[in-house]
């Protein structure tokens, strides 16, 4: 299961709105197939893994990371294949919490005589999985914030200068998180100051996330490096109600996708996710600024942190915030991360939670 | 020489200006004396375990954490004693920085034909010498600054508010933190803000370092609580040059200490730290506001961070930040911190550092 697991992992980010998953078939004590899901549209882990082992899976165990699935989607149901094949035991991590499977796919094993255990290393696939855990129920996108911030909470100094604050460790590791997300989100702001291109850059060739852009009255420069390549890696501008018609007509002259988030002057944010997630992006990578992901925390839009600080101080009261906000006023009452998480990157330190938006009592 | 560090550690916040060191004394593979220095002015290290080895201590080993010392100061050399006593050879951990021993502890036990070793766990003593080690060559206190932030850098939601940020077990180690320095030091905004006691509570009697209150223009009020109880623990209000006559009277009418701290209307906080260094208080724990850590940063005065960081944001642009100073207009200007510690308590995040004031070249 520990293989069927890394198997899983390794495919994070190229599977889109789909889970990843792995599997490994054993029969006396040998692994005649292994496969994970590679690719959304194409074939499942077990069905991967069947097609290795051939003839001899008659009679095999499957461990599967996720439960198989039930329903017709994209391809026939895993669950019948593995019937077919005569697999006589099925070993699962994770029942899939897709509400078109959520235990069906397990009935249907056992109602054909299949032993089923489930639970072997459970919580492994939860985590790996935990965008489409959010998108499959809620069909809104799973947004991890990511931000780099000196010790001072400071994502650039008085002068706007940020880079960098953090070493090439944890800059490695954000072109992992993009990697691993279908949108990276910024507000214009940050394309006006740092002008990034916000691609993945990996030692191997990465995917692509979309990149979007929430600019209320479309504000961004036509020269903006986030707008070139489209075919490469396409943009989408997250506007206001009260957008420009002029600006708007000049970007979408340039072929750059415009949606309007609600009719108010500023982008809905809400709104902005549900259309998003209309759209199958099912993961969005949040790279602030600070009046941004102080917006999306308002909101409660952000499911997880991943908070990279460098051990340095930059001071200046005017210095960018990583978080922008009108704040809360009792301590108590602020937004607290669950699940911490320490890691470090070379010099930097990196915290990984998940905000808890219920607030607890005052009690001092 | 792991319990002999061990004993050294256990006396840390005891011996006022002196280093703290621990002796063990093993003769034919058992061990015969051990001792540690507890107070100053009081038998040192190797004069406690001589008195618990008595006449056994002819011939055997001494392992002791920081070189015996050579001159007369508030006890007879130690070097002296171990050579009467008949030790036959010490293993000694780290040399003496204290520019009358720096060596010539050890070249007089060898010139009495003591055979002795130096560097066995060399660098731990240094550590928790590291207050005694800067003093010694500069007479300058050692300053450990100590904040309490959420995440997003602030020590107070904008309303000021600030109980708690962190949980129990860092407020705990904050007290032991205490214990172990010869002063607390606060700006009055800290004394206005929250009135704090500044005391060391611990669930065993702590030692009471004096507090010490920043105060240029003697604002404090008559009735703060860290002007109360002076005969446990005295305080000493460091003032600039043109603090009010009457309210330098009334304090000093209730016993309150008032040093001088230059003659502008500022506290001149580099006079201060040297003013406290002849008063022989050699080790500070700097405990805030934003204010006066970013004025005794920009000063360099600070020498090691102890920084909390609970699991929270709060937000706000007016909330009070952890550094409040003119700050550095490029990252690569930034101080950095270095020797970076990562640990945990309870929920909190604890980052100690050293801070380095030397700048790097802009490399990007």
């Amino acid at each position: 299961m520990r293989l069927a697991l890394q198997m899983a992992e390794s495919a994070m980010g190229q599977t889109g709105i789909n889970p990843v998953v792995g599997c490994v078939l054993v029969k006396n004590g040998r692994i005649i197939g292994m496969g994970a899901h590679l690719k959304r549209g194409e074939g499942h882990a077990e069905v991967n893994a069947l097609l290795l082992a051939g003839e001899e899976a008659m009679g095999c165990t499957a461990y599967v990371t996720l439960e198989p699935c039930s329903h017709y989607g994209k391809t026939a149901p895993c669950s019948d294949r593995l019937i077919e094949a005569g697999v006589k035991r099925v070993v699962v991590a994770d029942v899939d919490p897709n509400p078109q499977v959520a235990g069906t796919g397990i009935a249907k094993l056992r109602s054909h005589g299949l032993e089923v255990e489930v639970g072997l290393l459970a919580g492994v696939s939860s985590v790996l999985n935990e965008a489409f855990n959010k998108y499959i129920v809620t069909k809104m996108p799973f947004v991890t914030l990511k931000t780099a911030s000196t010790l001072d909470g400071r994502i650039a100094s008085k002068t706007g200068h940020s880079r960098w604050i953090t070493g090439e460790a944890s800059r490695a590791a954000v072109h992992t998180l993009r990697h691993r997300h279908q949108g990276i989100l910024v507000g214009v702001g940050t394309v006006l100051a740092d002008d990034p291109q916000l691609d993945a850059r990996l030692p191997v060739p990465a995917l692509q996330p979309v990149r979007l852009v929430a600019d209320s009255q479309l504000r961004i420069p036509l020269g903006a490096r986030v707008l070139q390549e489209q075919d490469r890696q396409p943009t989408i501008l997250l506007a206001g109600g009260q957008a420009p018609a002029e600006r708007r007509a000049a970007l979408e002259a340039r072929g750059i996708e415009i949606l309007t988030c609600g009719e108010g002057p500023q982008v809905d944010l809400a709104l902005a996710m549900r259309q998003l997630g209309e759209r199958e992006i099912g993961s969005i990578l949040l790279e602030g600024g600070g009046r941004l992901n102080g917006a999306m925390l308002e909101q409660r839009l952000i499911d997880k942190m991943v908070l990279f600080y460098a051990p340095k101080i930059i001071g200046g009261a005017g210095a960018p915030a990583n978080f922008a906000f009108e704040g809360f006023e009792k301590m108590s009452e602020a937004i607290t991360l669950e699940r911490l998480k320490v890691e470090q990157f070379g010099a930097d330190i990196c915290l990984t939670g998940y905000p808890q938006y219920e607030r607890e009592e005052e009690n001092g």
